[in-house]
């Protein structure tokens, strides 16, 4: 898939990197691409559960950031985002040097927009799906950011 | 509603102290009753996103602990909980001093657990549900901590 | 609760009665509350599934209309409602002299709305709760009705 | 992909034959592959909500009817299916000549499994999306059917 446009691409940046949520926990923004983003989070233990394994809140965080830019990479300049609702599975535990969400825009509509996300658990060269889920967005007009 | 029994509570605290997430974001657990656990998360610019409400990763975060946790409450000593999955809507920006997250037992069986989630923006005196979620939970039989 | 004023019944029995699907299921609506309505499916065979039991499109038929007509009670007159999506968890096998489906508004917003939708099987007196859901909603400009 | 084996079909088709429900809405089963079943529901009155579209509730009936089905392929001859929970976006007007549900398994596990959701409005050689899901399902040890 092509990359965003350059605006796109500096906008998403942008609103990255004031989720103070992202950086906290380590993540990063690894591909823009028009409707589809990619965030990286690297295991740690500031994002386990009592298992080890990653937390199913720190799984969940970085799939709604996924798909809230995957659908922000199709809107207008001047609008925000926000996520009406998500679904979320847990499908296997939540493992690997580092897990990779994916947010890709199913449906893209004037008010709201449908996203599907995954989460894979990445070792070494082996990739394994540890959750899926479906969220909703809404685009509104952007107000003043603070 | 009465507090849950010591060997309860003393579970439940051990669990909760291992989830190196709730510990890096700042969470801490305020009330363990049977089927019904609280989770508080307060404001920092750590739990963010870009607009500087709390982040739906993080208002997630703790409404999953405090269902994951709800349902422990009612399992035998020798088990363990995960999250099978869970959908929550965000219902108004997330915002306060703290967020309160209430897991509630709608339905406990044998193998799945169904609890709802709540999750308020409070600041002072003033309390608003900003989140409104359900989970389903699996119990599984106690893997050796790692 | 109060019920809802005669506009508002007029309106949401005018829709109801032009749901085909309502009435081939044999549902009807029984209470109609602002932000609360009540749906009623009597058990046969043609709303089963391979067990006996009502089938789980049943049982979620009911909960969606129930939701929809409960968030359409606080929509002014010249408006339409349209699900976004829902989640339902099937709590327990749904069994009795019929279902009640019953929609409640929990947060009214200019665009958005979100019910939690519940869904109990009744025997004589007895009631017990067979699904529980969350439901999202649409408010749309009334188109002319085919 | 390849057809399901003939004991594999022929349970499903039994199974699938005693649902009133599917009966009632007037929807057959059209492909049963190992992991993946797909049900066609002609457009009808009876099928209809208050605008002339498919009703959500016939949507989603079939929906999870694929999805239940999909799973059972992959279970042992000896047990039952059950639907523990599924969220459904609704993502545009559901119309055509039919609808049709794919369900398809996305994780199968021991206890649960966890399937995606597609349902698309078909005229003559036209088929788009109009709904998207996810499903989890327990596999349970086959009771005497009643």
């Amino acid at each position: 898939m092509a990359e965003a446009t350059a605006e796109v691409q500096g906008r998403v940046r942008d609103s990255f990197e004031r989720q103070g949520l992202m950086h906290h926990l380590g993540a990063r923004i690894e591909e823009i691409a028009p409707g589809r983003v990619r965030i990286v989070l690297p295991n740690r233990p500031e994002v386990t559960q009592q298992h080890g394994y990653f937390h199913a809140g720190a799984t969940s965080a970085i799939a709604d950031s996924a798909g809230g830019y995957a659908a922000y990479t199709l809107f207008p300049e001047d609008s925000s985002v926000l996520t009406v609702e998500y679904k979320i599975n847990l499908l296997a535990p939540a493992e690997g040097d580092h897990l990779e969400a994916v947010g890709t825009v199913l449906k893209s509509g004037r008010t709201l927009t449908v996203c599907s996300l995954e989460v894979f658990g990445v070792r070494g060269a082996e990739r394994s799906l540890v959750a899926s889920g479906q969220q909703t967005l809404i685009r509104v007009d952007k107000r003043p950011e603070r």
